[in-house]
């Protein structure tokens, strides 16, 4: 007999050999009906499983449903896609050998070994061919086989992916998936499952990409074509999908980074380094002098430190080997190994150490805008957000016990004004433990114990939400993320508060304490916004380009409608200028229409319109990023509007809505 | 016969087999008596020879002598210092083996290897026998040996070094000195020469150092110890000399810089990358955004780009291999090759392609505070001056050949504004051009010729004077170097302004211009500072550690008298605070000697001293950096001045002579 619980905590005893279709029946022919497949948790350990499959014991099981649109229910309809995308793409393209194909965020993709390109133009095809499978509503079938009897099976077969696939494989049995029921005709794939019951429950689909990839992501292995697409269980999920697309892609940061010169790359540079240009660098500096404004007002002092140290010192800190895989690779000068850093702590410490600290001159807090290098596989690699060089708003806190919690305190705090100034309300908070089992993490326990309580007691004093997770922590001690979603909702972190025992104690850190003793600083590493390339990254898909004024490079354009206002748009384009507003003239003799429309293309806040009328009154006429007119004002009273705008951070978004200054005063 | 022209423009007919003496005699008894060397030229290659070796033919000659002082003359004097210095070495060292031992500025070395540790407690000992093989006064004594004689003497007396110094000499003849007319017996040395007449002409010297060093400068071969010494031919020089050193030590940035806290170095870093200090960098960043704002009133755009690219970029470039010596050792990821940057016009290169442009968009000037990459040989490490990883205010203008001589008048103009705020009058201008010869420069002899001309034709229009040197462009332009002297007069690079036809043409740069047709932009390389680690290296020299009030990490230091001004004196620091003066105040119970002692040695600009008095009439006594009494002053007065002094980035030094407007009101 088999011990049952169900979600509301309710507990059957079934028969061995029960299986979660047996559970749903029991509990009703509707959850019968909508069940995909079994989700059993045994001592913490969660596992989905297929719906007619035995459960392997005493266990907790969530009947996945097609109803709840969970990523546990997506992800094993997606997989189901994916073995019946492969199958399409092997009858449109007979010389394709597949190799490996999972569920991901958002879809599912197959690896596809082809001499020949597959192009977009064949998607239709191939989703053609899905159609006809779907439409069979084919059984998933699984069977399993002793490896000594399947291992000769694939060496018949030929697929050289899969016999290697099946090498690494753990277990005496593999087990094979049929697309059908006569086995040895109909489709089958290596895999470890599960999948829906048949191929009639994926009720909506799409191919929609093609994209290269190594083998097992690496680089020294073949490059192969990765097709990527998505699968839900109803139409409108589908539907609802591909519009949040359509309308992410208006934010997508890649785009507006392109369309409004914000930054660009270079396949000479190579992948994932950002060239900013200069409208971009702008942000990026505006957003860099005011933390550092805020910073210096706290009691931050700014360094500059090298790019590049010998391996020693990585090795002194533990990032070699603890961070090993996510370095660049060492070069070697003079004989001896150098390594570009992964992070700036290292050399902050090199300057605590340049001279004798006192309980006096803590804390100690140096800051800088530290460009960091990380490796990255190539096809992770993403806009502005995932990048193999970035610069952090970093800076690291050498303190006392007595002063710890203070200052975690006030790095929070900072954190949350730097989100709530860049009007980001959608945050969450995440503090990240490590986790005792695994060797990824230096120093002893007891020091992770109390770094992570010093952690959560800043966040309980700051009445603040968090979850906890175990395992993400940095590898020298925990950590505060601050969570923040990018227009297709996946969830990055920006800002970090983490603290630190380890390395004081590596580097041999001291302070002379009011004793007249030497102790052992404690260190806080903290990133309000973490990477400005990310933070501005997110900025843009934030604000769909539309910079709050503050922020934008250009903050008004002044338009001609005729050549008899050109005279009187120079000066009211000088007036602004000399107010330290970014302006930008176009007094071309183009029309008006398109003129202003060039100017909302480029989410210009302000598009100041000027003709014969305004001349003649010394007014100009204002609209904002959205082409709507606010109105007539005096040149004094928009500047003055401005300037308010701009200290106080506003948002010209709600200039429309009254909440500007700009706005309150028409003339 | 020959025909010798001396540098009057007279030329003389000699019989072949005339020595220097020969002609100097002829000249006048004092001439032969004071002469070192003959400097013959011949075809534009001048060679200096002993006084007694007959004259090579038809050729220019200058007699040098030891009055003279010239760069040569010390030279010839130095190098026979250095024979001297050997041979008291093995006297005192009989273990030691003798390496090699050129003359160099402002002294000379010999290598000796030797596995006792040569102290500075030796130098004494070295001197003594210097002293009396020069008071012996022997002589020089050149003798020649054909190649197949030399090399088996040289196998015979075992020296390695001079081996294989030997089988790297040209010519079938190889060259000893012998110090005294005993061969065989007296010291003698592998040696090209020349060497003064006799040890007698030594008239002053001294052994000064002694640092460890490779064989040829290769950190794979053996280590030696370095021995330095300097030599005069008077007294008086070499005294002059020792007391500039001791002046130098003083305003040495290595010394201050670690006394004042600006900048460290760490071995778990590397050998020539600077740290900067909070102290250091806030004077950095002031620099920085001084001519940040210069530069964006003339219409620069600041970015931000990686510090590291696969070679391609490099290999497009022509750095590699052009510049490959300089550039630190590459990375290999992804099985490509990566380089860190040694300049960083090819990522300004890639901004520039990352979009159309059009004659309308042009000059397009992109800035960056851009760190670089160089390799050094260790040995040529010095503090901030010569290092492996420093900043440059770099900036790549892109115009149009009708644009090029304003925009190079202006880069040129922007330069001499940055030397002149900062006090320095003593530079020079260098027009640095190819060596056609030479095959280290890319791109054709005509754009050399344009550029040069260029180049040249802006420093005449403002009416600069400036030297002209042949090898000294860069590899792909000619440049206007502006150098500046350090506090022991070597000279030293710092602002360039070059012009570039290569680049552009090598990355393929374009832009339309107003006949609808693409043409080629000309390229400026700018940096009126040069590196930010040599300029404020050379800086802190300028002015001894003692910043102008605009830079001064600490402007004001307040210091209270008794603890009965405590109370006032914190008032005094919070308006200085809030007025936006970087105020430090002491209000300890120590002495106000001390206090104000500690101010000085830390070069504070204005030390604010306040008593009782001082609180009563609501006023404060200021002393300027040398402990000079300014007067009293209302706070509101001095604040103004300061703000004032700030604000036209005068130099406090100068308060104390009444050009501050702070002495300007005393109360």
């Amino acid at each position: 007999m088999l011990n049952i619980t169900l979600p509301d905590g309710k507990t059957l005893q079934v028969e061995d050999g029960t299986t979660t279709l047996d559970v749903a029946s029991g509990i009703g022919p509707r959850l019968a009906k909508d069940a995909v497949a079994g989700r059993f948790t045994i001592n913490g350990h969660a596992e989905t499983i297929d719906l007619d499959r035995a459960l392997p014991g005493d266990c907790a099981l969530q009947i996945l449903t097609k109803n709840d649109e969970s990523k546990e229910s997506l992800n094993v309809l997606r997989h189901s896609a994916a073995h019946v995308m492969a199958e399409a793409v092997c009858k449109v393209f007979p010389a394709a050998k597949l190799v490996y194909g999972p569920p991901v965020e958002d879809g599912f993709y197959y690896d596809v070994d082809l001499a020949e390109s597959i192009t977009p133009d064949a998607f239709e095809r191939i989703e053609e061919e899905m159609g006809r499978i779907i439409a069979a509503d084919r059984p998933f079938c699984r069977y399993e086989m002793p490896r000594g009897e399947a291992m000769p099976k694939l060496a018949e077969e030929g697929n050289e992916y899969k016999i290697d696939n099946a090498e690494r494989a753990d277990g005496d049995a593999l087990s094979f998936y049929v697309t059908g029921e006569k086995r040895g005709e109909d489709f089958e794939d290596l895999c470890r499952g599960p999948h829906v019951p048949s191929t009639g429950w994926i009720g909506a689909f799409k191919v929609r990409q093609i994209s290269a990839a190594y083998y097992r992501g690496d680089a020294n292995e073949k490059s192969l074509q990765r097709v990527y697409g998505t699968a839900f269980f109803k139409k409108k999920a589908l539907n609802q999908y591909l519009q949040r697309l359509e309308e992410a892609k208006k934010r997508d940061h890649r785009v507006l980074g392109r369309q409004l010169g914000l930054y660009t790359t270079s396949d000479m540079v190579g992948s994932g380094m950002i060239l900013w240009m200069p409208k971009g660098a702008l942000v990026r500096s505006l957003l860099e002098n005011f933390l550092k404004a805020e910073m210096i007002k706290l009691g931050y002092e700014p360094v500059y430190t090298p790019h590049i140290a010998k391996a020693e010192l990585f090795r002194c800190s533990g990032h070699y080997p603890h961070y090993k895989d996510g370095m660049f690779p060492p070069l070697e000068m003079d004989g001896e190994e150098y390594l570009l850093r992964p992070m700036n702590c290292p050399f902050h410490i090199q300057i605590y150490k340049a001279q004798p600290r006192s309980y006096r001159d803590l804390p100690v807090r140096l800051a800088e805008f530290g460009t960091v290098y990380r490796y990255e596989q190539s096809g992770e690699i993403a806009g502005m957000v995932r990048v193999r060089g970035f610069t952090q708003d970093d800076a690291h806190l050498f303190c006392t016990p007595e002063q710890l919690q203070a200052e975690i305190q006030k790095t929070v705090k900072l954190t949350l004004l730097v989100l709530k100034t860049l009007d980001f309300e959608d945050y969450s908070l995440r503090l990240g433990l490590n986790d005792p089992a695994s060797d990824k993490y230096i120093g002893e326990q007891e020091k992770w114990d109390a770094s992570s309580d010093s952690l959560r007691q800043a966040l309980v004093a700051l009445g603040l939400e968090f979850t906890e997770e175990i395992g993400e922590a940095a590898f020298y001690g925990p950590k505060i993320d601050f969570m923040v979603k990018d227009c297709i909702g996946r969830e990055w972190q920006l800002g970090t508060v983490q603290v630190d025992y380890s390395l004081p104690e590596r580097f041999g850190l001291t302070y002379v304490g009011s004793d007249n003793r030497e102790h052992r600083p404690i260190m806080i590493h903290r990133a309000p916004f973490g990477s400005m390339e990310r933070f501005v990254g997110i900025l843009i898909e934030h604000f769909a380009g539309a910079f709050p004024l503050w922020l934008a490079p250009v903050q008004v354009a002044v338009l001609t409608i005729s050549e008899k206002s050109v005279e009187y748009a120079r000066q009211v384009h000088e007036n602004l200028l000399e107010a330290g507003l970014r302006s930008e003239l176009n007094d071309s003799d183009d029309r008006i229409g398109p003129k202003k429309h060039q100017m909302r293309a480029r989410k210009v806040p302000y598009i100041v319109v000027v003709g014969e009328q305004e001349a003649s009154e010394k007014t100009i006429n204002v609209n904002n990023a959205e082409g709507k007119t606010l109105g007539s004002f005096p040149i004094e009273s928009f500047v003055q509007g401005c300037l308010e705008e701009i200290l106080t951070k506003g948002h010209s978004e709600r200039g429309a809505t009254g909440a500007s200054p700009v706005a309150a005063q028409p003339v």
